[in-house]
């Protein structure tokens, strides 16, 4: 037996970027309603769409397409983010419209181009459903079941959603063999060339609004404007919340029109579009095997049996 | 503490119905990987349905729909069965088409209405995945991987969806406790009708195909014209599988064409079409309790961790 390297080593807690926080105090009995809900398709019009069918918990919290498909598979405006770690960012969406989990989980119900439902459909719903009436009176110990509940346990259920224990992480923790010399040069100039000036902290970006084409304009289809949807200031025209790079192999395509198709292009464009810096493809390569090393411990879901619907519970309408 | 009544009690051996066979003794790792095909989109064209979408197995292993809704929100022709106990079946499909679950599985990655995709497509896929490759490999020792390995790990992953010990099989087991007695009446009624000349054995269905509309013709816009489409003989026009009755709580709604919302509407029509008997109000409601009480033990799935796409991986086509 080797004495253990992690047991001995010196933390690393100058770098730019951290270990993600242990996760707060949550009550599991919420968390695992808010799981349901996560995984309830009859949040939707359709019966058929769940949070999870664009923030699929096997594929890294995303559905790793361009842009998502909705309600009547209509192709959606903007790449669907990555719900892992996203209690971490500063703001929820691209272009930060809702404050916390909270606020954000009672957009896609009611958004006609994702759920394509009401609140009032869904709460209706679920008010059908015994198994849920118990659980919301359990969990919230109260009888109202609203959509402020609804999506409180979403919320809770998504803080569980980190992913400790990335390559990336034990290097930080003083483990010196959790990374290849590649890997570490590719930390390297990540470090150097200034990408840590936006993607940095626990989540390496998460934590501001920056602009997409800071150097070079960005060319795209896309008609999302970014930041300025919320602030109304022209300068924030095209600033969009920087994305975490955790598990970023896992959440292609890339950007938030999902052109990139690889990693080696988005951090070829970030290097031109962003620092005016041409890698060269031995300098990608490095930086991309970094950028591999984040992909972190995917939490561990036992799918829940959601409560069967009763002759009450308003029939889906995928059709209309 | 009480001595346990299951223990000493008599099994009820000579009942029409039995309780679930023991699960033939699979390979871990095959049942492992068949569970992530059966979780994985990218068999599908659209990167985005999986079997998971259409049997879902937070829900009984169905989608809940009357019929199923496929690749470009395309209406199906019929209603999804579950995938719980299909291995007990004599056959899959309606029409009982497919011989068993390996043959089955290979239709619905092909079928324009569902996945959309092609075998070639799909095996194109499986092969730039390094996480499957090595799987494959590990699994089957060898290197070919064709349509025939990945229906042979998704059957090996279907046949552990039992449903074991629901209320009703432990009475079948001797515990006299385990059904009210209204459920007990609910199944002598199911027993005494005729019920059980079609739901017996151990699915309570799925072991012979029968006329819907023995003594009613059943009316219906459907044009699935059942069995004869397989054996090409007029007498098995409107012919189908005798679905099984096990979770049919959770497998609303019911018919191959889904137009029955409720259990009590399927029982009603059952009486009538099939036994040419109306049933009481007090006799549907002991009938349909003791239906709930075939709900089993659900499937205990942990989500699977699907392995990334590489940038050789061929990317989904949504919207073509
Ligand atoms: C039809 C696809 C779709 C569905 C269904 C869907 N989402 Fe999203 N989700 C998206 C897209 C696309 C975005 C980005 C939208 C934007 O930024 O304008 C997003 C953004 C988010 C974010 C913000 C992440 C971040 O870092 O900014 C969270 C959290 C989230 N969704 C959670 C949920 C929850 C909870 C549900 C179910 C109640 C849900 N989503 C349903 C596609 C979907
Ligand atoms: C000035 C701020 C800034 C700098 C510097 C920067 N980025 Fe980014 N990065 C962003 C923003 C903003 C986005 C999102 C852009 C979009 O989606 O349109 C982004 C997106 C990305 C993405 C795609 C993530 C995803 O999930 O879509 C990767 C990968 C990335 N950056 C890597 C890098 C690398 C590597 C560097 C250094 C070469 C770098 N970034 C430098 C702000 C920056
Ligand atoms: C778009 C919806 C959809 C998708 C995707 C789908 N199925 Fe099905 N499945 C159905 C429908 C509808 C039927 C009934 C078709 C019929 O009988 O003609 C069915 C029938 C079955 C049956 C027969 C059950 C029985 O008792 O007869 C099995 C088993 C099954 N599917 C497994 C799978 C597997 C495995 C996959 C993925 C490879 C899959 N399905 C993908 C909708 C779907
Ligand atoms: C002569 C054969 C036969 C008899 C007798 C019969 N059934 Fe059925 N049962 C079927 C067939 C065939 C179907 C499928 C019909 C269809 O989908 O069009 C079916 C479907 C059902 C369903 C719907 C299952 C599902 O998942 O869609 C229920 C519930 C049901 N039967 C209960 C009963 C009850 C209760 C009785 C007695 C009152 C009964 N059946 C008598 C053959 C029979
Ligand atoms: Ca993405
Ligand atoms: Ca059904």
């Amino acid at each position: 037996m080797t004495i253990g390297t992690t047991a001995l080593a010196q933390k690393r807690a100058d770098e730019p970027v951290q270990t993600i926080p242990a996760m707060r105090n949550l009550d599991p009995a919420m968390v695992e309603l808010g799981k349901k809900l996560f995984f309830d398709p009859r949040l939707s019009k359709s019966g058929f769409i769940s949070c999870n069918s664009c923030h699929n918990l096997s594929m890294g919290g995303s559905d790793n397409l361009k842009t998502s498909i909705g309600h009547n598979w209509q192709k959606g405006p903007i790449n669907s983010p990555t719900v892992l770690n996203s209690s971490l960012n500063l703001a929820q969406f691209w272009d930060g419209r809702a404050k916390d989990l909270k606020e954000q989980a009672g957009g896609p119900i009611a958004n006609p181009g994702e759920m394509a439902f009401t609140h009032e459909l869904a709460i209706d719903t679920l008010k059908s459903i015994p198994g849920y009436v118990d659980e919301f009176k359990k969990v919230f110990r109260t009888d109202k079941l609203s959509i402020d509940e609804v999506t409180t346990a979403i919320a809770a259920f998504e803080e569980t959603l980190i992913t400790p224990n990335s390559p990336f992480d034990r290097w930080l923790d003083g483990d010196n063999r959790a990374l290849t010399s590649m890997e570490l040069e590719g930390y390297k100039l990540f470090k150097e060339s200034g990408c840590v000036a936006c993607h940095n902290g626990p989540n390496l970006g998460g934590n501001s609004f920056q602009k997409m084409g800071l150097v070079q304009p960005y060319k795209t289809a896309s008609t999302a404007a970014g930041r300025v949807e919320v602030t109304g200031k022209d300068a924030d025209r095209l600033n969009f919340k920087v994305p975490t790079l955790r598990n970023v192999e896992l959440t292609y395509p890339y950007f938030h029109d999902g052109e990139a198709a690889t990693l080696t292009q988005a951090v070829d464009l970030m290097g031109r579009l962003q620092l005016g810096r041409e890698f060269s493809k031995d300098e990608n390569a490095k930086i991309v095997a970094f950028l591999k090393t984040l992909t972190g411990q995917q939490p561990q879901i036992a799918m829940p049996i959601l409560p069967p619907s009763t002759d009450k519970t308003p029939k889906p309408r995928p059709f209309e």
